[in-house]
């Protein structure tokens, strides 16, 4: 039974929120889960970190995750690693024998045509994972090269070929990339035109910082889908999404 | 027995640190505690997160805590939201139930009148609980509405009152908020009134930010009572009060 | 075996690189070994934090990083505080009884004559101890009265009294110190003119944060020796280090 109950105002939250582990020890994340583990539902392993790790290593944190329903997936760098030195094939055979059950299809660090991007999100959903892509350049330059209505358009037909879930890139840093400016400022035109033109249910906002969370959530809810989480911060974030900080309180009673 | 002990010019500091937990493991805290233990006395389960915890887990780091004389207590985001759900007395009766020791009053989210501020410092004290208040708005701009003479009467009137300790607002951030400004720096003006005006031993600076312990131990002395400490940083700030560290090494001589 | 070997185009990175430790407990230092142990070889307790510590458990952090050939030893303030208080003989005796198997040579934060330093580089060299110095003054309006040919000399000089690595001080925050500017940004034409001048096997350049990791591995190649690295940031050096991640991938194929 949970403590203050009697404070808590707000019911659960049908959310997405993913977090991102970028080398965390096994009994870190056991012990963290007791308190942490119902308050996020997707789990990153950090670019190509998982190529860091020994096989039974991240085979038992894909367990652990697991046993307390979060998605695990690598992040999108090692997906298109895969695709650069063409073995796409073998990455998904090495996902499904560590024990991933999600993966992400992105473009942010190479070149990849689209026939190419919507056949492994098919590849990948066909394989039965949980399947994540990625919108953005992890590059600030080639960032900016996207209009909004780039952006736009990138989302949406990700989403028509069937991924589960659409992220805008956002990175561990939040700054001068996205919806970001140099500052980490959420560019507000701009938030503006990808909420009135994208379904928000299968858009996920990456969000590192606490100041993002707070202006995503005002913005579209409680409920918004948010990603690229501090491991540290995922009581925070909930807190935000619950009207437990000061930032938040009192905003969706 | 302390290890290079010969080094250690700086005898014991009487003094009271406050150090910020935002959803720490069991384990994580008990193997910390070994190291850190004996160099703080107060732990603010911050803002609502103590709503997210398991009555039982709560319970234990409460005792895991207080097992090295560390006091215990949510953040006053709590209280306030009890406050404002006319759910004050179920509060405190919480409280005592989960074994915190101590409590904050505070109004930095919601307004509460002078009345019940000073009736809830009342009746803390005589539940016997370590009582906490604090001076400072959570948003800046209603924080910037108070003057110097303000904030020094508001926190003279705290302890005529009774708190045990009166804390400074810094949130966790330390930006934009009660002595600091936009980049973090302290405004040396409003220190200085209020350290002229208030007494020192029981007002407590919220410090989240290394350059804000240095500047407030070297205007203060090293026995200066510093809060919202990271819980990362708790050995980090006890070198730089025993001038173990190169911006404090040979002040305290 | 590793996960994803196929896909590791980087064969093993002969370098050095060193992690800070600013307080950790024993059992999340054992946690976290099993995946990062590998990957880096010198670790520093920070500044004068081990005479905190009781003397049991320095012994036995020693012990577990030296068991994955990690060479351990306490910040340079240590030295400087022993020196100080003429106890240079009781600092080295301590250090070989807890168990350390480096040492660092700094005046950081003292001024120390080149006699006297260049006598503990060789006294430390000749107990036995892999011996670190460090070029830079912690405080930086000292720091910047040092010329670019200053700190070659004193490093080339350091190099020439037998010091196993010269580290350039970047301290924790990597800003205003050294080769960064206020921002944290490497000021391009005094590295040129270090990497220039001066043995890069035997150098050691502190890079705190992620964007000053990837301007000295793009400038230098993967190999360049690095130092002050966060605890929870070495799988990302790491990455970086290999091509795996945005900002490096591709680059050393």
């Amino acid at each position: 039974m949970r403590a203050f109950e009697f404070l808590d105002n707000v019911s659960n939250i049908n959310t997405n929120t993913m977090v991102l582990d970028k080398g965390l020890g096994y009994n870190t994340v056991e012990d963290s889960l007791k308190l942490t583990g119902n308050y996020f539902n997707l789990l990153k392993f950090g670019w190509g970190t998982s190529i860091l790790y020994e096989k039974e290593l991240i085979k038992d944190k894909n367990e652990l995750y697991q046993s307390y329903d979060i998605k695990t997936y690598t992040g999108g760098t090692l997906f298109e690693l895969a695709n650069k030195n063409n073995k796409i094939e073998e990455f998904f055979e090495e996902l499904d024998n560590l024990g991933f059950n999600a993966v992400e299809i992105s473009d942010g660090s190479t070149n990849i045509d689209e026939t190419t991007r919507y056949s492994c999100i098919e590849m990948a959903k066909d394989a039965g994972f949980y399947t994540l892509s990625e919108v953005g350049k992890k590059n600030p330059q080639k960032d900016h090269e996207y209009s909004i209505e780039d952006r736009i358009n990138l989302i949406n037909r990700d989403m028509e070929h069937n991924a589960d879930m659409v992220i805008v890139e956002g990175r561990e840093s939040g700054k001068n990339i996205g919806i970001y400016d140099e500052k980490g400022n959420v560019k507000e035109d701009e938030l503006q035109a990808i909420a009135e033109n994208v379904k928000q249910q299968k858009l996920m906002w990456e969000a590192p910082n606490k100041s993002q969370q707070i202006d995503l959530i005002l913005t579209f809810g409680n409920d918004v889908n948010l990603g690229n989480v501090n491991f540290n911060e995922i009581i925070s974030l909930e807190t935000l999404r619950r009207g437990l900080r000061g930032d938040t309180l009192g905003k969706f009673d």
